[in-house]
């Protein structure tokens, strides 16, 4: 670990939430160089002085720390089952380089959760390590949450992001769930067009940032306790960008158990998490003994 | 009433949500002589063909019809009540008014859900006929929801025109209730702003939109199953703008029953609204008999 402080850490706003604070924070990344914001969700259970599990949710595409904040719902439930949340922002912002804002699925918002090794994006966009190195280890010696008891979630880019830092990075997280992932970035043009852009044409890198890849490395269940994902089948994304039966295959060739929820009529957007993020919260709060 | 139909109502767009749906139309209105629009969410009851007690909640100064389908929650426990929530926009949209857009808390955006008798407003902005006469008859005419079971309530600018409306037509709504309202517009900055604008200096004509001089006025309890009113006491804007002290004790002068909640901490937003929120479904479903 690269370091446990937040370095400028200073609190933008706070709201009462169900008897815990949403709060939205920034503080000075070293890793990415640049100012960053998150937001977390402190349930009453921390604010009388436990240290509680902490679930970090990774947004997608177009998102910001905010989004799943305001839209979710997922305080109600995190505050009676005693579970503190993290939303980290999707990428850096006002690094400037040229081109960040031209597409709205690369670039700003657009982080994909690894580390860029390519120009002019390599300096900046190193968000696996600023969640994995600063914000996580730096949020755990901050704030009453429990560095052993994390859980990682994420929705679309986000969904990607929480399979693959979760299967990069054995034993660090307890619990793992996604909803409507990118599941194998590697066979679509979303993941084609970021792997592309951050680590460049030589695909022998990609695989590393693929979760239906890295589940079928495996060599054992690395979630012997199971993973959820949940899916529309109304999502417009569904058949191009997000194909959960490639990372089904790859989980039954491992035997990683895997509940994955197909729901008739369900579209890719809020209304879709909302209706199914309390079926999430469970799940992590029962792997991590909330 | 003088309509009953919804001219040129169309499907916007609709999402899945907690085994209902969650719609957003626009119509030709009558009243308002433009387009509205209006979110309704049609819970599995409904959708399943049973006739629903319909809820419409009138949302705060910058809103549109979508603030409180995104951000309150209140489609998880609508769902399982069997109650519909209508949604509407705060105020005409296009009419071109000079001035419209020049503040946040008149004009666009803040219709204060009466009808206007000054010029320029008064063509445009009859905010009370359109709700009453036209969008509410026209919803109940149109989907599977019950006009005998109405409820109302709303936030802010929208918890005055709750209360506002709710007294001015006795009979229409069998249930009511208020979060974080404007409780006496004749004597706050807000009020004085909306009222004199929209119905000009004499200030004979503002009580009739004054939640707290029409309680006042009442001879018997128009409410004898009570009103639900919840306040966060961390509001920015209590003490100058929303007053409760004044309506809870022109409750107490007529025989209202009033449950006034005050809630240490919670701001005047939806961070707010999303705690309390399931209170306000289950007393409305309590007395709307869902």
């Amino acid at each position: 670990m690269s370091s446990i402080t937040l370095a400028g850490l200073a609190l933008q706003s706070q709201h009462a939430s169900f008897g815990g604070e949403q709060r939205f924070y920034q503080h000075a990344s070293a890793e990415i160089g640049l100012p960053m914001r998150f937001a977390l969700y402190l349930p009453p259970q921390a604010l009388a002085g436990a240290r509680v599990p902490l679930l970090t949710f990774l947004a997608g595409l177009t998102c910001t720390e905010e989004t799943f904040a305001m839209k979710a719902g997922a305080q109600r439930l995190a505050a009676e089952l005693g579970l503190a949340l993290l939303m980290p922002d999707t990428s850096p912002r006002g690094a400037g380089v040229p081109g960040e804002a031209d597409a709205w699925d690369f670039g700003l918002a657009a982080g994909f959760y690894l580390d860029a090794t390519q120009a002019p994006w390599a300096p900046h966009w190193r968000m696996e390590s600023y969640l994995l190195n600063e914000l996580l280890p730096g949020v755990c010696a901050t704030f009453p949450v429990d560095a052993q008891r994390l859980g990682l979630s994420g929705h679309s880019m986000g969904g990607h992001g929480a399979l693959t830092l979760a299967l990069r990075h054995p034993g660090r997280f307890a619990s793992l769930s996604a909803l409507a992932p990118i599941c194998a970035p590697t066979q679509c043009p979303w993941g084609h067009k970021a792997l592309g852009g951050y680590l460049g044409d030589d695909r022998s890198t990609w695989a590393a940032h693929d979760a239906t890849a890295l589940m079928a490395a495996q060599t054992a269940a690395p979630y012997p306790a199971g993973v959820l994902i949940d899916q529309g089948l109304a999502d417009k994304f569904l058949v191009e960008q997000l194909k959960p039966e490639l990372l089904e295959a790859a989980c039954a060739q491992v035997g990683q158990p895997l509940t994955l929820r197909r729901h008739a009529g369900y579209d890719h957007g809020y209304y879709f998490i909302a209706s199914v993020i309390d079926d999430h919260l469970r799940h992590h709060a029962a792997q991590l003994r909330a």
